[in-house]
């Protein structure tokens, strides 16, 4: 190849890529720099390129605005092609589907660029790039009729209980250890030990990351966000403590890979205080350098262990939580809010399953109780199913939470139910917790407080009935939200006083909205 | 009455009485003072006495020893008969089912004086002795078979939801407020001005309190507990604001009439930190004067609402609890343990019920894993049921919680199957939650920490199966115990590692003891 490949008109918010072919001597990816320059009608981003392999050097920018754009691609990697490279292209509306990359917006919520609400309803399937293909297209298949808009995902691989499995392919170049006495009861000396190991840091391998490409592409088209791990500590490789060289080296690689991506989410580490290599200065060296080399900004959080991150850091947009208490949790979010002035996103709280190990063994009903209690709350939660479907075969076991595949729990059709409630809010920035209440939680529409909308929640509490007063001359609608049964039940309009009868289960919700035709009042 | 009535033979740790005419004019309450000294073969005890209506003293006392005692009666009440009054009696072995007081017992638990082991499990009928004597009756014959060892009552009247009748007696001479137009929109108008009420503080009613004497009684001949509450916030009356000199002379009163019974426990409060007239101070002078006053050391403690009590003080014997963080309550028993190396009692963790305030209506299923959850965690838990029956009457409900009655819930068989495993648990100390479980909470017998029986209870969580490993010589007898179906489910004798199979439903608990008869190993 000797062209360069370009599109002359792109889409709004789309991924533009440029690709020049470029030096194969050497090591392109310790020796070769190559950047973009883009101009649009009133934007200017500069931002880093990548080497794609087969020598050809690609730089992607999603462009903000609609209108002509030029560029310039700045480098070293081409004795051929004289540098710098300049272009044009035109970028037309956004298409349907399309609502731009998900931003912070009035300190606690999310929304699209475009305006389009987005309420974060995740789920988690740790490994399921690194799964045979026809697994992953079920799970592709699973999320398309699924109610989630988040995914999160490692980009290493996977090694841990229910995950010996050799990934498809390697982020470096070089051979893993041998696995032929790796089971349940030798794992953790593989996690310790690491031997047997020989990469090339310094080789990233483009196979790899271009299989990443084509699935953060399919879930952008699916409308959901993409929440990128960058470390984690389930690890017989040695990806977990490469050193500071070569974790930047990968870290600016994945940036100048996916970033260009609107529904990209950076998560630095999942339960990084357990991977012991890398101290704070680490996590925030990382940081920063993320910080500095994403031109769009994207959504940047450290998932924890035992310890929540230090989510004042500048560079840390929202607190991507694990509960670090397992009987009190969730129940924080409205402090957490209040503590950290970021949105709160439960990314983990137990996973709806039955596994003999205590994070992944929770019923339906309580992994719903808990989305319900964070939403309740002002914050957003994640899924995760770790449903063993046969106890005698538990080491072949195809779990949604690592795997992928399909979901057998009861959870997700609760959770489709709560999206049904999140998107018949007005407002478009979820719920915020209304003070006051001491045994139930009640919520209005973020920043709509005029008392026309509010939903009270019950919890794992079981009221018969519920008395309600908020003015003498308003007529409300009400209903009960069985937040278990997915069902709305009208009650009737109410005003003044009124005595709504529950039916004694958890679960229950109710919902009061001011009615549209208002009673005239008697001179 | 002329004559001087006692006994001249009487079981240990009954309640010996001695009875002595004496004065009727002035006011017996505040002019007179009777006392008795008592000398049994190695113990020699002073004790107060009262006056209970109709020109009669009487002082109460309880023998610790067999054998033969002597008493002398003090005190200046009496013009006709020559003080002291000198006497003797013989003292003779516990019956059956008369075990003596409850004694803490190595730091964290309870045992009867006699050595048998004593679980606590308590109960909560807050206004019980205060409703009609059929009632009444009818709350001993449901306590007859319940599995509750403990129960907490009020000796003031209940002003509260639910609670709005008058008592059967007042604890003073004069008359109440009028209550015509009180009821739940009212209530906390009459609870905040307590307007109308007339009552002599200084006159007690001898009639209302020998009532509590027969119940009291009772409950002792039924192996029961009686955790008398002597302040609540909960009154209309201005029983909980009397002042500091009437607040003593009542406890003097009720120290000097029930102390002598070996089933009484103090509770100074039931939610201390709701009674605004008093202070810390006061509740310091309270519990130091029921230190002084009671010659028998009964068990004391102070309940609370939003803060535990200052469980430090020395005249605490043990920590009673409420939640005060409804996610998060009987899960911290053993970091109270810890904190204030006394025994941890939940006498309030939300009850099992449907009312419409969220202090009662969780399920059965909720407040049975708090009885194991504080169970396992070497501590112990009290029940209450508020289950409405008919919820187009709720103004007459008669809820077990305050008013006894009948049991209508689903923990209390439950709460007897715990009951059961904790009386085939070896050492008679309750259990001792071991160190180093994340996942589940696992418990000896306290004081018993050689491996020859554990327990594991998985709590919400929902294991399809769990792996053990205690040792590789030693055979074990496992057991399922399912918390909620009742049921202990023999898996067989176990060597090494070994896998139990579970059925992936919560509040499963694995009790593993070692087999009596042990494999003789080959030379």
């Amino acid at each position: 190849m000797e062209k360069i490949i370009y599109p002359s008109v792109t889409e709004r918010w789309d991924v533009f890529e440029i690709r020049i072919p470029g030096k194969t001597d050497g090591n392109p990816f310790t020796d070769c720099r190559i950047s973009g320059e883009f101009s649009g009608p009133s934007e200017t981003v500069r931002t880093d390129g990548f080497y794609d392999g087969n020598g050809e050097y690609v730089v992607r920018f999603m462009p903000d605005e609609e209108g002509d754009y030029r560029f310039t691609i700045h480098g070293d990697f081409s004795d051929s092609i004289p540098l710098p490279v300049r272009g044009s292209f035109h970028v037309t509306p956004a298409k349907d589907g399309n609502h731009g990359p998900v931003d912070v917006c009035d300190t606690h919520h999310f929304r699209y660029r475009d305006g389009t609400p987005y309420y974060s309803l995740g789920t988690t399937c740790y490994a399921w790039v690194h799964q045979p293909e026809e697994l992953q297209e079920e799970t592709l298949r699973t999320l398309r009729t699924a109610p989630f808009n988040k995914i999160r995902f490692c980009i290493f691989p996977k090694h841990y209980d229910y995950n010996y499995a050799e990934p498809l392919t390697y982020p470096f170049e070089g051979s893993p250890c041998d696995t032929a006495d790796l089971n349940r009861s030798t794992m953790q000396r593989f996690t310790e030990e690491k031997k047997g190991n020989h990469w090339d840091f310094t080789h990233l391998s483009p196979g790899h990351f271009r299989r990443f490409d084509r699935r953060i592409r399919q879930l952008m088209e699916m409308g959901i966000q993409a929440d990128l791990i960058l470390f984690h500590p389930y690890d017989r490789w040695g990806f977990d403590g490469m050193g500071a060289e070569n974790d930047d080296r990968y870290v600016r690689y994945v940036v100048a890979r996916y970033a260009a991506c609107r529904n990209v989410w950076w998560s630095l580490a999942n339960e990084y205080d357990y991977i012991r290599s890398k101290t704070r200065e680490d996590w925030e060296r990382i940081g920063a350098l993320i910080s500095d080399t994403d031109p769009f900004g994207r959504l940047c959080s450290v998932h924890n262990g035992p310890a929540f991150f230090d989510f004042t850091r500048p560079w840390v947009t929202h607190c991507s939580c694990q509960g670090t208490n397992r009987y009190n949790s969730v129940e924080r979010t409205d402090e957490l809010l209040e503590t950290y002035r970021k949105p709160v996103v439960w990314d983990e709280v137990l996973y709806e399953g039955n596994l003999d190990l205590g994070w992944g063994n929770i019923t339906g009903e309580e992994l719903v109780r808990r989305f319900w209690e964070a939403t309740m709350r002002g914050g957003y939660i994640g899924h995760g199913e770790t449903l063993l479907q046969d106890v005698s075969d538990v080491d072949h076991a195809i779990l949604w939470w690592s795997h992928g595949g399909s979901l057998h729990g009861e959870s997700a059709p609760r959770i489709a139910f709560l999206r049904r409630i999140l998107e018949e809010t007005p407002g478009g920035k979820g719920l915020h917790m209304l003070p006051g209440y001491w045994d139930t939680i009640a919520a209005a529409p973020s920043g709509d407080e005029d008392g026309s909308y509010r939903i009270y929640y019950f919890s794992y509490l079981r009221p018969l009935f519920r008395d309600f007063y908020l003015d003498d001359t308003t007529d409300y609608e009400v209903e009960i939200l069985d937040t278990w049964r997915m069902e709305i039940r009208p009650q009737g309009i109410f005003r003044g006083h009124f005595r709504i009868i529950l039916d004694g289960e958890p679960y229950q919700a109710v919902r009061i909205r001011r009615c549209v035709s208002q009673p005239t009042s008697v001179q």
